[in-house]
């Protein structure tokens, strides 16, 4: 899904404008189960006039090139201050996220937390995720927090990336 | 995601090979809440190497070219003979399917049934979905049914496309 500069981005979601675009930089990984990682990360924020913006990312190793992670969703805010992010994942999950959206004149920040987590029945098991995306003029930065089997809620995932 | 032609396709997906690339045709929809509708369909399966496949799709507007719906998710073949599918839709709902994947020498036919159906608070509600894919030469056709908003499961859309 590509920006359509034919239409205007809808009013709805005009608190996300400054995400509208592609995003690239790096990021690194933890968990208790895995070796730290590190991953080259490319993400885009569209829309096409209608009440969502729709995100689309991809990860891959620093090294070889090769592709690790993809994830890919759509973005509303049923009203102001107010987020719901809905996300698959090609490791089996669904995410749907409610949460806080602040921007306008402020730096724009979205905090999220999971309000539901599918998963198909080879998926492992993911419990609660949450995410924080804060966006500060060119930058852009997330922290991804989950627990997942049988680990509390903690840090996973931080990256920063610039508009392109 | 594009096709990377550097990368084979990952053999547990092998059976998904034949949907691989672009699909444009037409559809139409029914529901008893809302009156009959036609829409054009764009569809992509791609993939990186990766043991999954994923899928985009917009509509449009027959006469007027304004965008409709649009979704995006991975197919994944956890084992031979069945298929998992993850989705996520910009209303505000994830979907989680499982089910049946026919193909080889015969013509590839999917038949899923959701698992998981997840929603955010203003989504409308939906509590069944079915999918049925097949592809006959150059031609997909799909049928989409549903339970929602209070109404048992019965059809929806009906689709038929062509590989571009």
């Amino acid at each position: 899904m590509s920006v359509d500069p034919t239409r205007e981005l809808h009013p709805d979601v005009a608190v996300l404008a400054p995400l509208l675009g592609t995003w690239e930089g790096s990021g690194t990984g933890e968990y208790p189960t895995i070796e730290d990682f590190s991953y080259l990360e490319s993400i885009t924020f569209a829309h096409v006039g209608k009440p969502f913006v729709a995100y689309t990312q991809r990860t891959k190793h620093p090294d070889t090139g090769a592709p690790m992670h993809a994830e890919s969703g759509y973005l509303r805010v049923p009203r102001p201050g107010s987020i719901e992010i809905v996300m698959a994942q090609p490791t089996g999950l669904t995410e749907v996220y409610e949460g806080a959206v602040v921007g306008g004149d402020a730096p724009l920040v979205i905090d999220v937390r999971s309000t539901v987590i599918g998963a198909t029945h080879t998926a492992k098991e993911v419990t609660i995720t949450e995410r924080t995306i804060s966006l500060t003029g060119d930058e852009l930065h997330y922290t991804f927090r989950m627990a997942a089997v049988g680990h509390p809620l903690r840090h996973h995932l931080s990256a920063t990336l610039r508009r392109q």
